[in-house]
């Protein structure tokens, strides 16, 4: 459907931007987002269809060295919350009409007794702990990425055209702090925060075990470089691979995606080093209260929609910014030109 | 329906909010709405009813001295466009919902070929040039109040507790800033922006207007205070009064009001000094663009949802805001417990 070049389609959104019946630029942000998906879209009428949320579940082998102020278990047990509607993810998809997929990638609990938790287990118990051992192997780490490029694949072929992803994981801001540091070749002292509610000396003794970490996969590296590929296979975790070949798919399949905290950011920053272009298609949906969120973002040239203290994560985050990229669609197509609408044009 | 006292309410939402099955504080500022949410309603299952807005429009005579990018003839144009659904507000209205109130409260144009405004006109022509005399007289200022209030009044006979205020009004910047500046006790140039555009020698106009504006006001009050309603009457504007008639109102009975960027703003800083506990049903909606907003929220010790640059007018930013409100109520209602989620509570 894209019927002109992409320098020509940009000019074209501009200037019908520009043409609304507002002061130039009046509408800010959400200017540059009817922009993006526009170009998206590869059309000057842009729509969203049947927006899907993936809220991925795993558990992660660190875990098990304390660096989470919630148990192991709270993972199962809010996969199966979820599956009974009164989890933030379920309101917020409700309030915005998405249609929510739960899904297993690595939880440590037979959940097979849910029919609506969609079983893609990649392993049975989650990662290894990446304090002693690669978190995956090379297999498991391309099984993660099909499994991501399977469900958009599946959203897709239903008619959608907009995903956002959630995670469900204890432990899952340590692989991300580490994700980050490595990526973004940031001290990891930066990149370490309190997740879902750790104290100074949670938080402390986190980053302390974090550090031993970071120390083995260079050790392993030996002096040599760390591909995205080795970094995944090192540090996991599940939901977070899942996401990052669900991103790449959805990017290649011309869809919206909506990024959430701080774990979905950094599977952003994952996908954008296996392919550069799939932060075209992504917008930044908040700012957490994760300690290494904003300078993550910041590093990446990004700026999100909403700064609003959140950190359940779930994807909450992206869903409740969805109505501002619903508000830019309309922008683009219901408000009316200076023409049309009988007014002087101010400049 | 308050059936408990403030404090013992207080407690109360607080403690609900506190075992929804999230980390404590993990949905950020979602968690104060729905405390303040219910704090105003009296209750801890807040409801959202029948959500309007009233879009006042009204001209001002210190248009006449070249303050503003936009002609005058662009309020009139602009109310038109509005009953064809064509304007920002419009999309946005349907987007979420609201009743759209288009009222004429003192637009400088024959209106009345459109049933689809609502004629209050306190002043045909709208406000006298302040920078000669007072933009209005005594009594005009309490006919504005008063229809600020009819119109609130209406909507919550309709069933509504939530109400959202915007504004058409070529030249509004200018008293806003004024009303800021004296109100807060700021000095004018931090007050002073670029409304709807102007460039650096607009503003530098501006301002140097706007200064013997405020020479003129201060001369005339002689050593002596002014008074609230002494500032309504010496700069206007109407459809700025009427807001403030109409945030009085609606705290008085029980309602959220969304508060939209600079100009409602300065409205409810007015309504806070004639009756202080109306702050605690406004929800302050966005910071816009116009240099003095920031400093004015900080300095009513506000903290605005969305920062998006957005500089329309309308209520456009309180209306985009409005899913949030939303999700904050939907939040202290759907989302289930610790106990009930059989979640291992976090901490």
């Amino acid at each position: 459907m894209k019927t002109t070049t992409s320098d020509a389609l940009r000019e074209a959104l501009q200037t019908k931007i520009d043409n609304l019946n507002k002061p130039k630029g009046a509408l800010g942000r959400l200017e540059e987002l009817a922009l993006q998906i526009g170009m998206i879209q590869g059309t000057c009428t842009p729509v969203l269809h049947h927006p899907c949320h993936l809220l991925l579940g795993a558990d992660h082998g660190i875990e098990h060295e304390g660096v989470s102020v919630s148990p192991r278990e709270v993972t199962w047990q809010q996969m199966i919350n979820f599956t009974r509607g009164g989890g933030g993810v379920n309101l917020f998809c409700r309030q915005h009409g998405f249609r929510l997929y739960i899904v297993d990638v690595g939880v440590d609990h037979d959940l097979s007794a849910y029919p609506d938790i969609l079983y893609r287990k990649v392993r049975k118990q989650g990662t290894r702990n990446f304090l002693h051992e690669p978190a995956l192997t090379f297999s498991e780490v391309k099984s993660a990425l099909a499994v991501g490029r399977e469900l958009v694949e599946t959203c897709h072929a239903e008619g959608c055209n907009l995903i956002s992803l959630g995670e469900m994981g204890i432990g899952n801001t340590s692989p991300s702090a580490l994700w980050m540091s490595l990526l973004l070749d940031i001290p990891l002292e930066r990149c370490v925060g309190a997740g879902a509610g750790l104290g100074s000396d949670g938080v402390n003794h986190k980053l302390r075990v974090l550090q031993q970490c970071l120390k083995r996969v260079i050790d392993r590296a030996a002096g040599g470089t760390l591909s995205p590929t080795d970094i995944m296979q090192e540090l996991g975790g599940l939901e977070m691979v899942v996401a990052v070949g669900a991103m790449l798919r959805a990017a290649e399949l011309g869809m919206v995606i909506l990024v959430d905290g701080f774990i979905m950011s950094a599977a952003m920053l994952m996908a954008s080093r296996l392919r550069p272009e799939t932060m075209l298609n992504a917008v930044f949906c908040h700012v957490g209260d994760e300690r290494g969120h904003r300078l993550m973002l910041d590093a990446m040239h990004v700026s999100p929609l909403l700064s609003l203290g959140m950190r359940l994560g779930e994807g909450t985050g992206a869903l409740c910014a969805y109505p501002l990229v619903e508000s830019a669609v309309r922008m683009i197509n219901e408000m009316n030109d200076f023409q049309h609408a009988g007014i002087t044009k101010y400049f």
